[in-house]
């Protein structure tokens, strides 16, 4: 077994970056059930994600969801955060909201609305630049629903052109993070379906463009771990974006459906050594919580993703390298389950404890009276959501 | 080949029933995009519907969804269809977009709100006395998210009660047809996933319980036809709700994704003797128009199915059962794929022309200038939807 | 979270049957890499899965295939088997490995064919009578690799006539397991493709026909333990064939691909009393090790469903309905991971040492010299594998 | 509809390469089923395809795969192809089936295996050199089938290894194909397990190495259209090996699972001008005749890919820019489906009839006498097969 010291500093720095959009309401096409205490505004997101921060310790930013998160001024947005005691993190572009984007954004086959499109996303840039943010996390639902709609092809020379254009917008410190969608909300081809198509298209860009890996986002029997090793070696897997599923995109708290393979995920970023403090991979949560509530469901995946680091961490890989070096099958497969059977809830209350925190992040949250103020105070008003 | 005159009388007999929320407005979580011309009303939604049977033939019955198409007075809604040419059909309840329904309607952990959901489902059967409709059809969008969210067991018991309630409030002449799908709304169970648990139930409750198969309901790889050659088998197959998708539920026009598909469904049926005048199946479309104009989308869906069908009809059975008993594995499918090779739209065409149809029902609604109309038309007030 | 004591003593009487072929040498249609040291005839397999019962004592019967299997007195392997310490458990029915059953065993269209499958199958519940085994386990390879090769439901008429003689043919305490499996080896339809099918049949014939689960016979997607708590409500689930699965029919350890389903699905088993000891549940593991050695391959599936069952006997059932009826899904979530996150393998550790066996089984026998003796000593002679 | 000349014409030119593996027996893990009349030699396989080639005319090379096809001279062989009226295509190097390779080939953590498997590859360069084929075809069944068993990472280090040592050896007129595969004969990690990855190594690699498609080679919900377009898009499609599938590999006669499919891929083709004569990419079958006979298998695949085509050249395109210009989503679907829907079989008669060939070649090889005479004659000896 590794050293459980060395295991715990390592995620004494950790950080996971949190979506402003998981405290508004969500759902499915069915129905969004609304929830009470609900945020109505930019500024109440912040407050409750700064919250899971208080509870947690390593959740110390907020990604941004533009137009979700709209305001007039982002330095005041800014330094709301940083009076809650985060930051904002990276900018979300939202280019499938509007009637005209129907058909697509950025791959639309009219110039106009991908002009349209394409300032908006410039406009993102702008916004970064307000908030600081490093990052600017693009996911087309740029697809088609019936073979004939159009042309595939001549779809990829748009998306190509736009995303130059993006790319040459950025300053040097800032990136373009690509994300892949098997399918949804196109349902025959999508412009960006696999790890494949984000990443050529990355290469294409440059060394500041990068590809993210939604845990939610591929075909059934996927490996994503295989996918998180390869882009790793490659230098080019730029974030995550957090969930879990038994089915598609089901958006669930990470580690809820599949622990084993988020742990196995995060074996694979352990041992690239991409946790390291000088990592530049983003670590973001991207989910819904159409019927838990939210802020307990953004804990549970921090400390989910905590736990899988952790066992992650604990594996003996100098045993592991032995066993994998003889061809010892179950030997090594052993070594990698005697790290993922332990149970780490201990360590990481020990860990909490040292940083001055409660050691259980969901009680103390319970506790805390904050979900009853909330529910008490935000009365009125519209609640945030998905704007769909 | 079979004949064609003898696959003219069957196809001049088929009905396909038409699902008023076809006409409103649809989309998916992301986004509803609005379309111009869209229904306001249960009777515009008719009067689309009817529009569809005037240029088919085969679309003489419209399927109604309680609450989105309740009215003061169903005998006056029958009325207007009835002088727009066609008849009210299937009653679909709909236990799944009221707040008190998020863990469930029937299989709720709370009694109240199970009581409630029953009451729903008695009521759409009050409706269908007014209406004269035969069909009740349940869909539950009934389940879990989280592993330990409930009890699957007593979920069972749950659904397993109302069932029986609702069927001892049946008439004589009445049916209740249980539809499955696999995920989705919920994410980790179903509490009526796959045709095996809907058959079940059916057959616990009684003759007049039927299945209903989806086509967009099953998981990745699942051979529909022989669902559909097993219920047939078993007496238990009640209805088809045809749709088409290349990856979960996604609602597309049917025969758009998977025609090969959609003839080896019709060509079990049409084996099973399924298509004749007094066979009680329900040939349903169920789908969403998401980005294609509503009334074209019903149109081709339509003359999909009746093409599918053509072809299943053209089979020469004999030299089929010729071939199977022998064992020729390449002279089998020969004689299958001679079938569906064959092109049936001037078959199609010609039989229209019989029936005093325009041969191309696309075409002539195109220059029917009713498409221009309704969006003159319906300006103002709120367009139909599915009310998520 | 559950007692201890009381998991422990279900843990105690807990009994999961090995398959006899897991000990030959298997693998995929591309290559069977042969491994030193595998039986030679059913008394060497015998006697290797005794060694797994030595060290893990909850493994006492082998399942038998046949003709894999077929000795010319049965009473004799059933006294080695005895003198070895384990007993002769399930007859598993082999009709796929001779040339006539190219198209088909019991719904072969050839009625010679089927009359030859039949045959053999009466003469497995032959075997039965002499080995005085309870469970006749029917998996059958039947299906079509193209549509339109044979007529679907003629063929369901041929098995439920096999079916229907074989049932007819057991003993009062003799049963009849059908098992189900979505594809492969045939690549169109299979008879018998998943539980619905098995357990309609299993309806038809009678209470002593259940429906054996094989974990790794799905589509993808599909949620097993549903499956293992319907089938348990309707008091049709006969036997488990445990394994695991990334992909399509692996074979891999039970345990190795999903650990979490494995506990989900035990849960589910312990839930509805399905390890009492009078229950009649036969859990059998259904495995291939491909690569891995044999013998400790077997031990580690043991252990892992081992640990599996004591982790779902930990789950606080009485915390978990009250969190359940009030509707907390963060809450009866937590109930459960929190005994799925606790490591067991102290609690195994001790339960062995209670029953006087060393408390880790693989150390054991890697220490025990077992596994070098049979490599010296098996030498000449044919590797026992699957005869393909 | 486009011109049916202009489409006969591309017709005329189209090369479909044979793989001389499909006239062997193959099968599944379970069974292989022997046929009568299966060549015993390359000689006799040679001959096989040279008749396919006689009744189709589009079939004048034939695919080897070393050792199966493994001869003393490989002029010897080349003359006897030419004799027959064929010559000698790709080569297919083979590293899976020695004891050796259980745990990977070129990437087996001992370098002994590696090595041994590097000399192979470059020993079928030197096959290449005498047959003058122009691809080396390379499938790697490389992977782990357990978490742990083997570095993800240093796996990749040691393929690209060997693939650069493969390429540099390679002529100037040589090239190198990289085939991917999802998952089988390794069921945790394949070592190249999707387009991607092949397409990385591929531009890592340079100009003379391309990808191949193999359309059963991926996970359900593939989109393998685009694929196709993508790839030909960035110049790197190498080949394709044709075959069709339902649920994984199942090797099935291309175009028998989804025809629609089939035309959409090809259509893709056709739209990039990948038909021209000086195209490069090479298609191929790749596929399984496990219970129908061979040759007529191999017949009526390349008949599915010439129908396919034909189709695909019959789209109007010029309308179908128009409608996906337009935005006209079901016009532009109406343009394929149009095609699509067209009865081609005429076309190809007519097409064969002008090439002197007899108009239906299933029908025309059934009643050569060449099956029969082929059973007469192979009579002893030891059938070609896979060498499972």
């Amino acid at each position: 077994m590794a050293d459980r010291e060395a295991a715990k500093s390592v995620l004494r720095t950790q950080k996971i970056e949190l979506p402003s959009w998981a405290f508004g309401n969500s759902g499915t096409r069915f129905k969004v059930f609304a929830q009470r205490g609900v945020p109505r505004d930019p500024f109440e997101k912040i407050a409750d994600a700064a919250r899971v921060h208080a509870h947690t310790g390593v959740a110390p930013t907020v990604a941004l969801h533009i137009p979700w998160d709209q305001v007039d001024d982002f330095q005041v947005l800014g330094r709301a955060a940083k009076d809650a005691g985060i930051t904002l993190g990276t900018v979300n572009a939202n280019v499938f909201q509007d009637d005209d984007y129907m058909l697509g954004s950025v791959t639309n086959p009219n110039p106009a609305i991908r002009r349209k499109a394409l300032d908006h996303l410039l406009a993102c840039v702008d916004v970064m630049d307000q908030t600081g943010s490093r990052d600017l996390k693009l996911w087309f639902s740029d697809g088609t629903n019936y073979p004939g709609q159009d042309n595939i092809r001549a779809r990829q020379d748009r998306l190509a052109e736009a995303l130059d254009a993006v790319y040459r917008r950025l300053g040097d410190d800032q990136r373009l993070i690509l994300e892949y969608k098997l399918f949804e909300p196109a349902f025959y081809t999508m412009d960006v379906p696999d790890w494949g198509t984000a990443f050529a298209h990355c290469l294409q860009l440059g060394d500041r463009a990068k590809v993210c890996v939604d845990t939610g986002h591929h075909a059934p029997g996927t490996n994503i771990e295989f996918i998180v090793a390869f882009l790793l070696r490659a230098g080019k897997l730029g974030a995550f974006d957090f969930n879990s599923r038994f089915y598609a995109d089901d958006d669930l708290i990470v580690g809820a459906a599949d622990p084993f393979q988020l742990f196995r995920i995060l074996f694979e970023v352990v041992t690239a050594g991409a946790l390291a403090e000088d990592s530049d991979i983003a670590f973001m949560l991207d989910q819904c919580h159409n019927i838990e509530p939210k802020i307990p469901g953004q804990i549970r995946s921090v400390t989910n993703v905590q736990e899988a680091t952790a066992k992650a961490l604990l594996v003996d890989t100098d045993a592991l390298a032995v066993a994998q070096a003889a061809g010892d099958v179950l030997g090594a497969n052993a070594v990698l389950m005697d790290a993922y059977n332990t149970d780490v809830r201990p360590l990481l209350a020990e860990l909490r404890e040292e940083q001055g925190l409660d050691p259980d992040p969901m009680g103390a949250y319970a506790r805390s009276g904050y979900a009853e103020r909330i529910v008490a105070e935000r009365v009125g008003g519209t609640q945030a959501g998905w704007g769909a």
